[in-house]
């Protein structure tokens, strides 16, 4: 699970989590203290410009984290 | 958990996750049977056409997904 995830303290801003991937875009979180997640998606070969940025909130984060992992059952 | 997500069976495709939000952008996951993840996210007033896309294969959906749920630990 420690694979592959490069996590950098962001001081006064919170946690940065770095996906290292060889077949896809490199893609970054950071989680802020406030609870609030960005994800970051950068384009092969420019990894200082995000190429997009998704912004949630706590709970949307959790929604979309369970999704992603294969946890979420429906009612 | 089973609040703000509607699940939507693609027939062949495999499953679309909506995640509702009164704050921010509509996202959708979709998890294709192949394991991939599609995460889409729609701008405010046009839910047709999605603002990005960002493709993810089934380990660095599980990376992605530990990070938002804030269960993944570092080494």
């Amino acid at each position: 699970m420690g694979d592959g995830i490069e996590v950098t303290e962001l001081f006064g801003i919170g946690t940065k989590y770095v996906i290292s991937s060889t077949t896809h875009q490199k893609l970054a979180v950071i989680v802020r203290k406030d609870g609030t997640r960005e994800i970051y998606a950068f384009s092969k070969g420019d990894e200082e410009q995000p190429k997009v940025v998704i912004r949630l909130d706590e709970e949307e984060a959790r929604r979309v984290g369970a999704v992603l992992t294969g946890t979420y059952y429906g009612d």
